[in-house]
């Protein structure tokens, strides 16, 4: 491939731009900040969702689908709510064209809506005008409700899959009888989204819960899960709310106990987002190009035939016949690049594209009754015999996919510190990782550090031990431990 | 359930209304003529999206997906296009909102855009912008690729399914080096909506060629799968259109050709909605709710246990328990209703819902060492050794899925008539039905039979005989053999 990617230590802003681009991914659309999500990337993300579907499924949850479409009153019923996205929202106001003479295809004023519609940011407000219709008693109760969707926010720095005006996620709503069960649900969900991240994209996380500068406009608690780039900052990857009874009282949403009191429904809300295929990019990727991890992989083994002439294609395609059919049979996602580009090319495009195991087969691997398997995630080279290809090639995937998260964990770990000092923090955060230190839970101190540092406060980490801590900012006694890092 | 449907043959049209309430399969939402799927119609949904989305990877096709948003500019690109979507689109003008002491939240005016937004009515004009970038030489194409998503055409008169101002479909756009090449694309994947409809909706279909005055506005043909419901009229179900160079020339796409000319790419695009939900309701729904087809059923069998005390609903659990294992691995869709309700009102209930197969165990069932089936679409009971459940259950789901297609297409055929007067055309009409019959080609033909009887050429079927035949309206000889109905 004629264009190399920048060095991560070099520029990792202009390698993110590039590899995105180079590997197939994505691409920007027409209008400002709006993504193309190309077969590739794609693929990756169908990969992410049937992964997550299949857990909220079986986990008692529901698909359903609501209006992408939101009466501009429904946004100012929830105070917070409307603060927190009234800046960044896209707006109808007309539902016709028409011919101009002069100016060509223009808005026939006379299509003005009597009230604008807000292109949803999220979908609480709609939802909950429904579940209104929907609740009358706590046997209604409990309702599991996600959907997969677009939504739209507005934005003026974009950067593609990590915040584009239009992004794709799932949001799961749901409505419950008692505050324990709503908290609980929002737990059960973080959980879900800790396994998505570390065991299917090899992303290992901290969990935990905002503050209230960083909570989700109009939840009582946001929990989160916070992972760290290859460049050390932070990627917020998955947010669960415990939204308490909050929107049930802005859409009056109440049911008849089981005691036959009348009460306001408890709530939860929870996404994630293609923002995590930009986790996946920053957390593996390398020099060279993508690192799939194996199980969210839209192939796992590419092989390259090395062939000369028709004779070898022939010879090549023989041999590979059963090898393919026993790997597609036990579930591996094989693709044969048969395309006339040379090896070395072919070599460098998978590369990029972060395919976990590369096969090369060649005549004299065939004459030798053996093939030549390339590891992504180190590099490696073996030589096996075409027997053990089978049993080898389900082996070697799990142990990359074992391998990215346990790299990526080393990287995080080395890379998330104690500090003694202020200066200390200061220092530590111009090069950049994630600290892990007492705050005294004032969100004037948390203002401040951001002035200084541009840190922000990812988490108050479930593990938290803030006995005998100090606020390093203030050193008031803490009232929280917590982890500070710049974000993207 | 204490609420029953109206007659079909009394008031059709409410009778759909209550039955997409009833069945608890959609709800309209807070913004005019927007719909909210529930759970049971999304899982329909996910069933029908699930059979389309493989058959079309088996054939080459990937998903992909392009921007909600399209520059007003790229709408009127193309001539026929803007016209056919300028009147009934939503358009965004602003991106933010503020607070007003007097009237609270309103737009923002200094957040007005440059350019307005169009939210998609249908992507190809989005899409071939980007191929534009995609596509250099021959080595680019084809580009098979499809994208499931929401898009929006503002309509005034709207039903549940068939006609909302947000849907859900899946648009095919491919881009290919010649007109030949095309033009197998669109029948191809004609051949795969007769296949979808008839094979997994049980819905039979004609399929044909639109007339000019019917065909998509941008296209060179537009081809279809036209089907008859409960109330003889005729439903669009899915079109597959070849738009030849239309789109490549308004956007400026031209590759370098296998002998080094410049062209300009061919096209062609497709699609499907959650319009088929209204066709396998209005299809095979009955007096007393859905029946929907095994192969796409949410549930394809409900087991209601006859229990009047606790060692009953044991000793049910237990006898059941093998036989819900056993089904499961068979890959059965099962629901266990263990709801207080009555044996009666769940009956009602399921069967308002549609589900294939009801299988009924008492204590007295197991004493027998039997369970009661009872089939949705004949009401046909059967007693069956515990034994025999396991095999007899796909095979009576087989049936089933063939028995509503051999119904409805016996009701098709039944209402498919030959005229050989006008006349008698419009004597027909007025009751309804099909008419195969001559026409002349003429667009005034065609305008003045709909101006007289409200009926449009649903299509020119692909095995019309035209010979012999004159034209229904002006006794001339005519041109095409094609099939008239009053249409949804």
């Amino acid at each position: 491939m004629k264009n190399k990617l920048p060095k991560q230590n070099i520029n990792f802003s202009e390698w993110y731009t590039q590899i995105v681009k180079k590997a197939g991914l994505a691409d920007y659309g027409p209008v400002k900040g709006t993504m193309v999500i190309k077969p590739y990337g794609f693929q990756l993300w169908e990969n992410i969702k049937d992964s997550f579907d299949s857990m909220i499924k079986k986990t008692g949850h529901v698909n359903a689908y609501f209006p992408l479409f939101i009466p501009k009153s429904f946004l100012a019923k929830e105070a917070e709510h409307v603060e927190g996205f009234a800046k960044e929202c896209a707006i109808v106001t007309h539902t016709r064209l028409k011919n101009d003479k002069k100016n060509g295809v223009v808005i026939d004023p006379k299509s003005k809506l009597e009230e604008e519609i807000i292109v949803r940011p999220t979908s609480e407000t709609v939802i909950w005008s429904m579940y209104k219709k929907w609740i009358q008693s706590y046997r209604d109760l409990p309702i599991l409700i996600n959907q997969w969707a677009n939504v739209v926010r507005w934005e003026m720095k974009t950067r593609l899959f990590l915040r584009t005006s239009e992004f794709l996620w799932q949001e799961g709503h749901t409505a419950h009888e008692t505050k324990e069960e709503a908290k609980k649900e929002t737990l059960d969900i973080l959980e879900l989204y800790r396994q998505l991240a570390e065991d299917y994209l090899a992303v290992p996380v901290f969990t935990g819960v905002k503050t209230d500068s960083e909570k989700f406009a109009g939840a009582e608690k946001t929990y989160c899960i916070e992972a760290m780039m290859g460049d050390k900052r932070a990627l917020q990857a998955g947010t669960s709310h415990n939204l308490g009874q909050n929107f049930a009282k802005a859409f009056d949403v109440k049911f008849q106990t089981k005691d036959n009191k009348e009460e306001f429904v408890w709530a939860t809300s929870w996404g994630v987002s293609t923002r995590l295929i930009g986790a996946v990019i920053l957390t593996h990727g390398d020099d060279i190009g993508l690192r799939i991890p194996p199980k969210i992989a839209p192939v796992q083994i590419v092989i390259v035939p090395i062939s000369k002439n028709d004779d070898d294609e022939k010879a090549i395609k023989l041999f590979l016949s059963s090898i393919i059919k026993s790997l597609k049979m036990a579930g591996v996602r094989i693709h044969v690049d048969w395309t006339n580009n040379s090896p070395g090319y072919k070599f460098n495009e998978w590369e990029m594209k972060g395919v976990p195991l590369r096969m090369e087969v060649g005549p004299r691997d065939i004459e030798n009754n053996k093939v030549v398997l390339v590891r992504r995630d180190l590099g490696e080279k073996m030589f096996l015999s075409k027997q053990d290809v089978l049993s080898a090639v389900p082996k070697l995937l799990e142990e990359i996919q074992n391998n990215l998260f346990i790299q990526a964990k080393k990287f995080r770990d080395i890379n998330t510190h104690s500090v003694s000092t202020y200066d200390e923090f200061c220092s530590i955060m111009k090069t950049g990782g994630f600290i892990r230190c007492g705050w005294d839970g004032s969100s004037k101190t948390e203002l401040k550090i951001k002035e200084d540092t541009k840190a922000t406060i990812r988490c108050i980490p479930f593990d938290e031990k803030p006995e005998d801590l100090c606020c390093v900012f203030s050193g008031k006694p803490a009232k929280h431990e917590v982890i500070f890092a710049k974000a993207y």
